[in-house]
């Protein structure tokens, strides 16, 4: 999955070719977040993205719904 | 302003109504920021949205161009 | 509503300052359809949003799921 | 280049798998599009981008501007 596990989070960096790339796959996980009502915590410089996981209703541990939102973010990139 | 000095960089948090009001935002900041050719540090959770802005090539200090992406990021709220 | 029935859809026309805000309310009005999954036919020139409804699978007539797009697209311009 | 001349526009048609590929692939020319501040006269459908490319300036012919403008569209679909 290339996710780890960090402080009762899932968490994956991605990075791209540059800030038009890195934002547009934004653009196509925050459809699937939306669809899902299940949002990350991400952040972005540049190129880069940090996105990290975990549910909220659950007392801020990680779930099935962080899981299912970190395999479609992998689908996305044809992972 | 409404933006702070934190540790040689321009700060603002905004919070919005939801997720999509956020993200919008977000999508008019990226346009500003790929034509001015200097990018936010930012992070997104839900709602809200936190803006860094230091310029790299300035040793990461805060410069005028920091500034003028500030003003143009409050231009998008009507401020 | 601002909206007029046209050959079997609801149609209306937006003007923006530029392609920038053009294109950002496009990005709400695509949230809002991929929410509902019921997506308009729309285009775009510069400032410049065309948007039509209608509904495919009742024979491309208009029905009530393009009087709530449209409604919900109205309320993203805070009308 | 996939593109045809049709009317003193260049012009294509493309497909992807569903809205949201079809919105992201937008978002993506539009990053392009205003940084070339040339942009096009597109519509899209659920999954279908259609894009006609002309110059205003050159009485709505194509030139140069709108060639470079499509290699780029090609460039994000890594044709």
């Amino acid at each position: 999955m290339d996710w780890t596990l960090q402080n009762n989070q899932l968490c994956r960096s991605f990075k791209f070719k540059n800030f038009q790339e890195a934002f547009s796959f934004m653009v196509r996980v925050a459809f699937v977040a939306e669809k899902q009502n299940h949002h990350p915590n991400w952040s972005n410089v540049y190129n880069e993205v940090h996105i990290a996981l975990c549910t909220h209703d659950a007392g801020n541990t990680v779930t099935e719904r962080d899981y299912k939102l970190a395999k479609r973010i992998n689908a996305i990139l044809g992972e």
